[in-house]
């Protein structure tokens, strides 16, 4: 491993150790930790420890309990309502995964509805639940609002995630985790730094004109992917994840990057249990094949590999894993301040 | 009633001659013509009756069973496994959408995992029958191949339609109901036929080159909405629709457009029971709310009005019921072929 970078079980000793800190149990700092650490792995680091901070911020604000004690205020056989009061996200959706994989044992199916929840980190870190359990997991969630209805010039619709993941025989799951912005505010950032100009169709500005200039687009709105949609498509998730869950929706969501608001954020947990449909072996036979069929095609231009959804992230997980993780200078700075800040010095993995 | 225009009864009472002459019994033909025009009437020409001459070709060329017998291959409790058996796409998608409502009714979820069906038309039609019932409906279907896996240039994944739909109060039901590549192929028509350049994003050269030529686009593929994430999600919904439910999926699933093969495609319908997680009075008020949020924000340029996602197909509809249908000059060429054909000339509209 390179001595500049960073073990992922000791950045997740860390994590843990900081979040234990900040008052968590024991068994949901470690969940937390696991999970942001994973998402580093994958290689979505906006995802990662990255948000360690926020997280703590909003605990230390009292927005975000430190001890999550969901309710399950449903509890009616293929269907349950969890209320996670205001609890931290990564547990409630992790006990939601666990109902509803519970319930696809019994019915072929189950749905497990959260209210009162929090920002979660990556959807698939819950789907890929399922896998290893022989079912597919659907995962919806609203977040705080993203980007304008398509036609308006106001942002009051998140860019809501969603996921779905299903195994894939002797390959790592195949994994679908995507917003509904058709790029991540992050490239606009990027784009302004090097001063080039953006695509048209990724931004309108503040006065709700297309533009292809960063610096107008960062103080205007990013657009859904394929126009129409993803507006539609985030719509359609923000009933399912906040209106039929009895939670926030629309602008009653609060995003994770403040800490003056609770959440209010829902989401809804689907999962399906293979065998119900058809044999398990048959299923993981299918998936070959269809990964097979995928990865058989002649490239386009300026591509060396097709994927299949998922693949690229296992291949990280497997490449960082080995190597160990470099994290961003910022996300650096801001680990070992809150080392710091909690007395966790001496477990800072860098 | 303008005298060029058709009146959507009598066009259904056309249809449905149309499709009893070629041998579906009467409920079926009924539906299927039902589900035809209501596609004319949203303002979905390319899913309306200009498919009747697809329709009715395939089923002469005996690829589609003029009578549907599907079998439940399974049957537990919330879930169940429908065999189409290469019978009617629409009979079959109703079917599997009572079944998943009926269940959904006892279980709080239902999901009916569809093999070996047709073409349906729009998906719409079918998840618009849950909101009457007080639930959500979800389906999702397989396609032929329309676009490349991200990365590659050889069509082997379909475009996949997917349509949610809930109740949403006083207003028509909202209704998200798209297919994954960019843009429809009819645009990229349009383009060439105005001499007009296509955005780039929207397709490849058949040597796999970004182009916004149309006519080196119709040579070469159409990209899907939202680069790797429309693929993703084609790619998902294949898995859902085709490798759970025991059907074709990937370059195994054929398209109406030709005759020589049956379809294999599937489908997996979900319904939800709004009262097993909130009162229906309840869920129907947020939705009134989350609309009006959604109608309240100032427009973007260029833009006269927001919709919610199905908005303009109940408007479209409520017109071309008062003002009757005006359909495009090849599809009543077709049309009137098809009465000739049929021995229905007495019904036809115009």
């Amino acid at each position: 491993m390179n001595t500049s970078t960073i073990a992922a079980v000791r950045l997740i000793a860390f994590t843990d150790a900081v979040l234990s800190a900040v008052g968590l149990p024991a068994a949901d700092a470690h969940l937390v930790a696991d999970s942001l650490v994973q998402a580093d792995l994958w290689g979505h680091q906006s995802h990662g420890v990255m948000r360690l901070s926020w997280y703590v911020a909003r605990i230390r604000a009292g927005v975000v309990h430190a001890v999550t004690q969901p309710d399950l205020i449903v509890d009616a056989g293929a269907v349950a309502v969890l209320d996670g009061k205001d609890g931290v996200g990564q547990v409630i959706a992790a006990g939601a995964a666990h109902e509803a994989l519970r319930r696809a044992k019994v019915h072929g199916i189950g749905a497990v509805a959260v209210r009162n929840s929090n920002h979660f980190g990556t959807a698939a870190y819950f789907t890929r639940m399922a896998p290893p359990e022989g079912c597919i997991g659907l995962l919806t969630t609203n977040a705080s609002p993203a980007m304008a209805p398509w036609g308006g010039r106001k942002k009051i619709v998140g860019n809501n995630p969603w996921s779905v993941a299903a195994p894939a025989g002797s390959h790592p799951p195949m994994v679908l985790d995507i917003a509904n912005t058709v790029v991540a505010r992050g490239k606009v950032f990027l784009a302004r730094q090097k001063g080039l100009p953006i695509p048209a169709g990724w931004a309108i500005s503040a006065a709700g004109e297309p533009t292809t200039d960063p610096a107008e687009a960062l103080a205007g709105i990013i657009l859904p992917m394929g126009e129409h949609k993803g507006y539609s498509i985030s719509v359609a998730l923000d009933v399912l994840s906040g209106v039929l869950t009895g939670s926030g929706f629309g602008t009653g969501v609060h995003g994770p990057y403040q800490t003056e608001h609770r959440s209010g954020c829902g989401h809804l947990m689907i999962a399906l249990n293979i065998e119900a449909f058809l044999p398990l072996a048959e299923f993981n036979a299918r998936m070959e094949k269809l990964i097979a069929e995928l990865k058989s095609v002649p490239l386009a231009k300026g591509f060396k590999e097709v994927f299949y959804p998922g693949e690229i992230e296992a291949r990280n997980e497997e490449r960082c894993l080995r190597e160990g993780l470099c994290l961003p200078e910022q996300t650096l700075t801001d680990l070992a301040q809150l080392a710091k800040e909690t007395g966790r010095e001496a477990l800072l993995p860098f």
